[in-house]
């Protein structure tokens, strides 16, 4: 039975929200968004959640289609978009490129449009790139907005983010919700400690996204953000001055260092996770553009040599027990490469990631909550309005007897 | 809100057709339909599209597949049938063969009858070799025939050609659809001229049944269709036959030459566009069939050399100008081969594409609509009671508040 | 319309049964289920066809996901699957393995939690390797159970097993409700024979599934069940002291033969059926471990020339002339090896399989129901409600005016 008190108080603090410019608009990148429009998601996504908890429906749609792209591999974020598109009542319709006829000379523009006819939202992941993921995507939100405006399409699909090369603001956001959840409000997060360190992985080439994501909506809250890495690791500049305005705007602080023990130093929240450096990812970029594929190989020897050399930037249990009460909140986007689990050596001690499994889990379920609320408050004028008529209208999802 | 007005108007119109044969039937080739059935086809489009606009659900499966068989790439075919089948209520199912096991000796009336037990729909692109497509066609809707007269299948999956090696009648629809609307009506298309011509595109092998379901169905309406390409790039002689008798029956015209030039000039309506002669597809066609690949290879080879020497059949703006008032309506199936745009040198200037470039998607969008009615009328006794039920249902397709 | 006589008998034959233990629960293997669960699961699939049949829709869910993961190539179980999801309201989302992370060092746990937030149903086909796929299930399903007493996962969702190296349940489900429903009721199999024999097919490595789970669900039911297979093609040895057990308490019977003739000798029921033997598939794993793949071809062509030697093992005019009044019941679970049709010798004769082609896809059409009704016990605590709340809530599939 959906909990009507909570949903009330909830949908009370999303009308003192101002989140009107989200209509009929796109999320990119969320230091694009006003602080009303990032707690509009937040709370959206916990009024969606607590009608799934309660049993109500929130089909919005009673038809169309949500597309989506993936560029590159995915479980979590490709089922994580699929149910947000079915808690809604949008059904997945994949573009996959290999049978298309994309590759064949078609243009962004044309595609756009023509897979956009009954589309509602337009999902996309495209990460392995410098330079090119986000310009992609705002290629394809300016075509069907184009579009639409010429009587092309009935109606306007908005575009979600599922990671570029900048961001990947649908985990960033879903991280912040767990640690909002965590820490009780985000009225209690103002002077905690984050440290968002890059950690040891045996692979190579990770995005850089999560990192960027990271520093660049974490500093939004006024905590005191701390970016760990070995030198030659640095993250894209332009989102390190993101993350600096931000903290000053917010009271918090934005520093860097390259001590993973200092990061982790009296932390209330640890980030290890792996990523390339971001030279060398836009070194990769132009190899890919040449067809350059000995110079990739090259490449890639040269990084894993690189990387081996801080096998000590590791989570371990010695670093954890120096962080808040030695209680830090861990957070990954994973799948983590964990230290004689999935790999010999890796981001995270087995005990440590063994230990926060259920709220690493717990973290990731609210990434298709957050996804729901980004299209909701997109395709709707008074997304309030359309919560509240949800909880009337009392469709069970599930039968009840 | 729903143009109840226009809605009725077309009501009425489509309660004048006489398209009960189309009720437990399929599409397969446009000349096997009638004149009313092909109006109806139309008609129930517009009748969609009019509901869709007025944010009316067209509903009228609870539950039920859409089952889809691509033998060739699509991203536009594809994303119609998915649309149409979603509008519908339908759920696409791909089957996708590389994962099935009908390469392991299953014969066509076993799969066709395996997969329909709960498929309303069964939309099928075949139309890579001569004398395949079309003939696959016929033996799935034949089996599904027999299984639903048999009692294996409860309900009767109407078949719905996506392009066979003959014909390509939910593009053609399509096509006929936008000129229906952009003169007018239906009653404005007589002794209007249209140049269905072969052009110029760097690439080889395109199919042929765009110039064939164009010849083919053009002819009914009685307009004067040309039919241009250069020696040597001869079409399907049967359907020739076909756009005579139909020319003759309508009061239009079927001619042809060997003149991009003469085709267009004071033309109403314009279709330039590649394609591989047929007496190549069916060379083609037989060497696959006895595994040749380095026949396949040469006859490449000879196929591009016998294409370049034709680079001058391109739709430039010289020969636009000698069009009627130099404003014949451009169409193209998309994606085209646009000169400095997606090849060096190709069907059309990239300044005629621009101009049209709104025009096309919205040919582009009727197909949806076309697919849709299409199933409608298979599915369906009564589809004017059906629709009227749906406008008075009032179903929102996005919440309102 | 509706036949309510009908459903309202069947409807009492439920409510006669214990199944609540199958609430929350899964289904991996016939012989781990209760009688009574047997039963439901075949009173609740004639339900539901009675349903449709009478254009009832059976949607219990409004929105959620069905999750489908298939190890290896399949058609109908494939489209039964995702029938039965849609027939109940569940949107269907593969996870392909090639486009996901799983490979790249995921942990089943956290694979089976991170898909399933809105998930209610996960189906996995994992047939291919002994002692792997059955293992996997359960990982799969401990995984989800624990996720959902952590409050990760906000709903169960109920593992189906679509086939494992141990059982086919949802085949041998399908195909006893055929027999059930030839036979004109369960009451009538006690002493009916049954031979499950092995048959020549030119291909290699055949799962054992279907022969073991035909024998472990078959002597359930009073019936002699006979397993005849050439020396050196023996079945799993658990799966056979299931079978004795069964045998023993059901008042039936299970013996073996290494002569098909005396298997189809007065038999009621043949099902001839091509496998690999189980120690072979048990050394092909192996070395599939030892990444032994001149093993794998050295093994291959070893049992390709075994299996040459049985040519004989046809289910030919000749043997079906000797079952009862010369008219047993033919079953597969298709594709069948069709001598003269699929290859050129394989398991049955031509003539034969013609004559039985309607039983056969008649036995096929079971399996989504059978799908359904696994689902619908394993999701609601009191089914027959459920079932009786759909009848009167008469929600029609297609619409109807």
């Amino acid at each position: 039975m959906l909990d009507r008190k909570k949903f009330d108080e909830l949908l009370a603090q999303l009308r003192a929200l101002d989140c009107k410019d989200m209509y009929q608009n796109d999320f990119f990148l969320t230091w694009e968004k006003s602080d009303d429009e990032l707690r509009a998601v937040w709370t959206v996504a916990d009024l969606l959640r607590t009608l799934r908890e309660g049993n109500v429906s929130a089909k919005v749609f009673d038809s169309g289609l949500g597309i989506s792209l993936f560029r590159d591999n995915s479980t979590r974020t490709r089922f994580s978009f699929a149910s947000a598109c079915n808690l809604l009542g949008l059904e997945v319709q994949d573009l996959d490129e290999g049978k298309s006829q994309v590759a064949h000379g078609e243009t962004v523009r044309e595609t756009a449009n023509m897979i956009s006819f009954m589309a509602d939202v337009i999902g996309i992941r495209d990460d392995m790139y410098i330079g090119k993921g986000n310009t992609y995507m705002h290629a394809v939100a300016d075509a069907v907005q184009e579009g639409y405006q010429d009587g092309i399409l009935e109606q306007r699909p908005t575009l979600v983010n599922l990671q570029c090369d900048i961001d990947h603001p649908t985990q960033c956001m879903a991280d912040m919700a767990h640690i909002i959840h965590t820490f009780g409000g985000i009225e209690n997060l103002k002077g905690k400690k984050v440290a968002m360190t890059w950690a040891y992985s045996p692979s190579y080439g990770k995005p850089l996204s999560v990192p960027q994501g990271v520093i660049g909506l974490f500093t939004r809250l006024g905590m005191d953000v701390v970016l760990a890495h070995p030198e030659g690791y640095e993250v894209m500049g332009e989102v390190e001055e993101v993350a600096r305005a931000n903290a000053e705007k917010s009271g918090g602080s934005f520093t860097k260092t390259h001590s993973m023990a200092e990061a982790f130093r009296d932390a209330d929240i640890v980030y290890p996770k792996s990523w390339a450096p971001y030279a060398a990812m836009e070194k990769r970029t132009n190899l890919y553009g040449e067809g350059d594929f000995e110079g990739i190989q090259a490449l890639e020897r040269e990084l894993l040599a690189q990387n081996a050399q801080h096998k000590d930037w590791t989570c371990s249990e010695e670093l954890m027990a120096t962080t808040k009460d030695g209680k830090a909140l861990y957070l990954h986007c994973l799948p983590a490469d964990i230290t004689g689990v999935s790999c010999e050596a890796g981001e995270v001690d087995a005990s440590v990631f063994d230990r926060y499994r259920d709220p690493l889990y717990k973290e990731a379920s609210y990434k298709p909550y957050v996804i729901a609320a980004m299209i909701l408050l997109a395709k709707f004028q008074d997304p309030a309005a359309v919560l509240e008529q949800l909880a009337n209208r009392d469709q069970k999802r599930q039968m009840e007897v």
